[in-house]
This record gives structure tokens, sequence and C-alpha cells, in this order.
């Protein structure tokens, strides 16, 4: 099921931070910010450690990204995706997803992670988009 | 209470906008973008209609925020403010807030809402912070 469009992904595969929602064990909200890219129709980032939201992730899938984006509509407001998915986590390979999205957050030379926090294994986290919202070209609205 | 920094409350004040969770009745995370004030130590938001999040909040008040920074870190990562807050939706005056924060996010001579949109009454969600998180200087970290 694709739920993305053309311009969502666009957006998924520019440097845009995601605000990253999971769900805490008494079901209260919790929020980080996130690098992602694109794996073909999910959407994936890397982790080194496992940290709340992988631990929510693992106990709840529901999850929501929303992003800001560049543009701005007729009136005047920043337009915004967000995406309802569900989520979970794959272990290994963290540090090559985060090289990776370090040449699309930081720069085309980064080093990233730095020496002195890369070590191998880390966590991946899937998510599966399932339905789109915000104001944007995004909601077909 | 007072989890909000200097450096807090001066994003909350800027032209940052706010990623809003709020729950669902089925417990997943409902997330818009909004703009935010500081109205003393809570932080308000102004909503002409009843929307999904205000029909959230009057049934569970667990809210979370999220905003961007302009700041970058020793490692190159965008700053971000999380605020776990509480909140609660009073009646009437959202025009006139929103007006203000019009004045914050679109530009000193805007009018906001478009007369075509203005109404009387409305609602504002008074968000009340119980803990910080984050990446930046609002952490103690």
């Amino acid at each position: 099921m694709t739920v993305l469009n053309r311009q969502a992904r666009a957006l998924l595969e520019s440097d845009a931070l995601a605000h990253l929602v999971t769900l805490n064990s008494d079901g209260s909200p919790q929020v980080s910010c996130v690098w992602v890219g694109l794996d073909g129709d999910d959407i994936v980032s890397g982790h080194l450690d496992q940290r709340q939201k992988l631990r929510n992730v693992r106990r709840d899938p529901r999850v929501v990204l929303s992003l800001e984006a560049p543009d701005i509509n007729d009136f005047g407001l920043r337009e915004y995706l967000v995406v309802h998915a569900t989520a979970r986590v794959e272990e290994g390979n963290a540090a090559d997803l985060l090289q990776q999205l370090a040449h699309v957050y930081l720069g085309p030379n980064v080093i990233f992670p730095p020496p002195l926090e890369a070590r191998p294994g880390g966590y991946i986290l899937r998510i599966t988009p399932r339905r789109i919202g915000g104001i944007g070209p995004w909601t077909g609205g």
C-alpha cells in the first residue's frame, strides 16, 4: 500500500527533521527528532542505542511522524506532513544508515557517527506509512 | 512550577512552529502544527473551531509539544525543545490570540484570521508544562 505521493517522498528524502511520536507504557506520548530516509515505501531511521522510542515501538507499533516543509500556502501558513504509521525495530546496520543520512542532513563530506561514537550493530526503525495528514500537496485536499 | 528556562521561553515566543501531540480515543497519537505563545508560565494556542485535538484534550489532557530551534550543537545536530504538558480547553478569544500570534509568525502588518474566516468565540488551548526534553540549553544537561 503506497500512501506517499511524489511530494511527500521528496520531503522525506530532504533534510527536514522528523518529529517522531511513540507511546510510553502509560499511554503518554514520547517525542524525539530523528533523521529519516526512504527504503522503498518504508521510512527508515538509524539508532546506535536502545532508547525509549525503540522500547516503545516494540510494545506498541503505532507511531506518527511530522515534518515541516519549506513551502508556505496561500494563507501564509507553513506546510507540513504528518505520517500515521506502524513501526518495527530491526537489528544492525545503524551506522551505515546514519552515515548515508548524514550526507543529506549535514553535508556531503561529513563523517557520522563521529569515530568515538561509532559501533557496530544498533537498530533500524522501519516505519510503514498507513495514512497521511498535515497541510500540503500530500493530503489530496 | 516553572520548568521553562530563559532559552525555552525565547524559543516558545519565536516563530518556531509547535508540533502538538494529543491522544485519540483509541490511544493513538494525533499531531498538528500550531502557533504558540506564552501567557505567564503557560503555553497558549488559538483555535477558531472545535477540532480533533481539542476533543482529545477534553478527554485526555496529556500533550507533548516539540519545536525546532535555529541553533546547531557541537555534533552538527539541530537543537529542539520537547515540552511534556497537560492542557485544557478554554472558550473564547481565539481570534484575538491568533491575531497576536500572526504578528510573530507572519509579520507585523498581517491581518489574521483572514476576514472571511474570522468569527467570535473559538477556543484557547492552555498548556501547562510539566517536564522538558529534547536537545539544547533547556535540558540542563
